[in-house]
């Protein structure tokens, strides 16, 4: 195994589901430096000449095989910006688990701000899960700002899955895609949010080719005094379909701002938007309660199915 | 009757469903200038002391009475903006009717910004309908800036039917509406713009008492090359809720861009909103089509519909 402490490996399993290395090609950063990278046949990973980040090149017609590039900080006071780029070759089909996991028992802030890019081939498929997370009893915050571009060509696939449940303090994940023909993008984000947390999540996705679609549902919880802003902008530009969704849960004295966006500029284009925010439903509460669960017990319980 | 013209006669048909002189009170402007005024026992109507607009003033308790304040211009250059204030008394129960017409035959662009401002005490109920209409073949604009606000006490209730059907060449409507304990607005708004027309429709809900409830729909229509925003926000400070829909349909090379925003700022606010926009079914095209209308007749019928 790789050079790292209990507390990292703890992070990874919570970013990346990793119990040991993973199979195929991986990177795995660990307070600012590579604890270990591999690549395969048809993925390679190289550091950008700059030093700031990774090149990821996938070949043409890879299919079933996986790339890992998560980051764990277990150091008080980092701040690091990096940048990755994947290019996806034609029909090539992977999963690329990305994630951050930061522990900061310190009083600095612990700061890790991720840019990545998609270059994604005709007809290739992606799936791409992103997990963000937190822990650390020191005062020093943990900060994550992910930015994700994502140019799809003709025929190409996305599911994008980007969760972030604990302990994060401050986020501000901005997420751009642009679609060519046919290309299809689904994203599913999963967001909980305590104590003084602030979460901004803004979208802007541009159905540029025709036959494109995206479906972006958004479930998130506010409690305690935490606050988030949800702001997804979809473009219509040709003839293609959009859905975005967006269901907020607030508790205690949580507060959320939904703001979703739909610009139809082509007679073609199709547009639906739904959100609701409130608080769970009293019966609910009371349903789960008469089987003998607590009140707390009964929200943890509605909010674990919400959020999965 | 009074000294207008047919045009103007035309025109306070369209946007006031006047073929006479209405009942109860009324003021009706023309090019600038009041064409006739009436008050009642309980409703009185005042110029403002600046000359720029009306004051009317809503005894309590008056019941099933009517206002009617509508404004035509037919002068071609004319640019105007006038204030109306509403002092609705506690318990009242009257119907609002204002609107503005404008026929432009000549060059320059013609004007009318209104600014209403409600003040709708305890337990009062209003019925607002606000219809605007333009005409003329001159290539001078016809432009309509209505600003409406509105402050809601207690246990009030506002139903606003907002209509821009017709010859509205570049309008920005600005609804703002604060509500108290118990109040209840009810908004429905019906935009169809066609050529080259803008239109703009913001609106700004703030639900701060226990128990009020907005509902805001807006139907929309846009035609041609013409252009539509929405923006809505609706936001709960209290134990609330809010619902606003937008449902838009787009014909040749119109865009429409929706931004509705829901903010909950309280535990027990409930907060939906849903939007779609996208061109008229193929299928109910069809299927009047098989009934024997043209296409371009079937499409009218479903506008006609979709907008009643």
């Amino acid at each position: 195994m790789l050079e790292m402490d209990e507390i990292q490996k703890r992070l990874l399993r919570e970013v990346a589901d990793l119990h040991k290395v993973p199979e195929g090609a991986y990177n795995i950063r660990a307070n600012g430096e590579s604890a270990g990278r591999v690549s395969t046949e048809n993925i390679e990973i190289e550091p950008r000449e700059s030093g700031d980040g990774l090149t990821i090149r996938i070949k043409p017609n890879t299919k079933n095989e996986s790339v890992h590039i998560p980051v764990v900080m277990t150091k008080s006071g980092i701040k690091e910006l990096v940048y990755n780029d994947f290019y996806v070759g034609e029909n090539a089909d992977v999963t690329i688990v990305a994630g951050c996991g930061i522990d900061n028992c310190g009083s600095q802030d612990s700061e890790h701000d991720g840019i990545h890019r998609f270059f994604i081939g005709k007809g290739a498929n992606i799936r791409y899960v992103e997990k963000h997370y937190g822990s650390g009893s020191g005062s020093g915050k943990r900060i994550l700002n992910p930015g994700t571009e994502v140019y799809m060509e003709a025929d190409s696939s996305m599911e994008m899955e980007m969760v972030q449940i604990k302990g994060v303090d401050d986020t501000n994940r901005t997420t751009k895609a642009e679609l060519a023909e046919n290309a299809k993008l689904v994203i599913r984000e999963r967001l909980m949010t305590h104590g003084d947390q602030n979460a901004l999540s803004f979208y802007d996705v541009q159905l540029n080719g025709e036959g494109s679609s995206a479906d972006l549902v958004s479930r998130s919880v506010a409690r305690d005094n935490s606050y988030q802003k949800f702001d997804a902008t979809l473009t219509g530009n040709a003839a293609c379909s959009g859905h975005t969704e967006c269901d907020a849960i607030i508790m205690d004295k949580g507060t959320i701002l939904a703001v979703p966006a739909l610009e139809a500029n082509d007679v073609d284009a199709a547009l639906v938007h739904e959100a609701a925010i409130g608080k769970i439903a009293g019966d609910q509460i009371i349903k789960l309660m008469t089987l003998g669960l607590t009140e707390a017990e009964a929200e943890e319980q509605i909010i674990n199915g919400f959020l999965k």
